[in-house]
């Protein structure tokens, strides 16, 4: 192996401020957890845990709803940037990594929603996540916040506000645990330009 | 869910012109097979098949050599168009897919190896894969092609003549069969924009 790839230089770093698992089937919240357990199939104990999982409305232009299809939306990640900006936008006074059901709440990319497919997230305890791709907003989160803060307009305009400020998903590319505290390194995909 | 992506139109298409699978555990060169029959670890009794795999040295800048990780190499794809240009640029009169232990000959996005990670694939079987970068050009084919053209200087001069045409590796996102003749949609990655 000859390694010719116009690799960009490793880049970035984030810290993970707090990690969550969300656990019930019904529910979009998570909660707080000292530790993720990760395996190949994402958070064991998670309700987006799986190597597989039905195709939902996000992929109605790909997939028959309900067709078994990888599961590539096993983490979520939101950064305490983007939700500050959600929050000053809908003029709340915060909004939550836990209400969106996210998994990592991480600081020090202040635009996570712009990271592209393909990019890695190598931890300082050992785990490799790739980046699958932006999350898409939903109605769900815009409840819970509705009932946060009853006399706000959460309802209505979060997912205008909260559009492209949304976060990622991600697969876990090596298995692991992940913490508070933990730092990761962020690095971009790696692109060939043909020689001339 | 309220979809506000900026999605892409549904993109090029391409043809399968052939399909092949690797079976010899010591070697690249693959054979032509009449059907690809798929799982979600990929060409079931290819031998890069499997949800997970022991890291090369493509990977040594992220893990240690052999630490398990997610198999992102699947299949790999490449182009007729860029086979030629590999093969006008070696002085050689052909440089066929099987050699470099491809799965899938395809034909109709001429610069297939700029496809990004996150482009889907879906195929008109019903097949979807999902682009995980670019193949790295390695030194195996270069071998096979110095013993196909003895005369020639391809394996000096492989590395650079197939970089940035050497086509991409992908996972499976839905499984099922891939046969010559089948088509396939190309969709680029969903890229969101913040709202101002």
């Amino acid at each position: 192996m000859v390694s010719l790839a116009v690799a960009p230089p490793l880049a970035d770093e984030l810290a993970v401020i707090q990690v969550f698992s969300a656990t019930e089937a019904d529910s979009i919240v998570a909660h707080p957890v000292p530790v993720l357990e990760l395996d190949f199939g994402g958070v064991i104990g998670d309700r987006h845990h799986g190597i597989s999982r039905p195709a939902d409305s996000r992929q109605t232009r790909f997939y028959p709803r309900g067709t078994l299809i990888r599961n590539r939306r096993q983490l979520s990640l939101v950064s305490t940037e983007e939700l500050a900006e959600v929050a000053r936008r809908l003029d709340v006074p915060e909004v939550r990594a836990e209400w969106l059901g996210a998994n990592l709440l991480v600081e020090g990319m202040p635009a996570l929603s712009t990271l592209p497919p393909g990019a890695r997230l190598l931890f300082s305890g050992g785990v490799g996540l790739v980046c699958e791709g932006v999350n898409q907003p939903c109605r769900l989160p815009a409840q819970v916040l509705q009932a946060q803060f009853p006399g706000s307009s959460a309802q209505a305009q979060f997912v205008r506000a909260a559009f492209g400020r949304r976060g990622v998903v991600a697969t876990v590319e090596r298995p692991g645990l992940i913490r508070p505290h933990d730092r990761a390194t962020i690095v971009p995909p790696e692109l060939h330009t043909a020689f001339s």
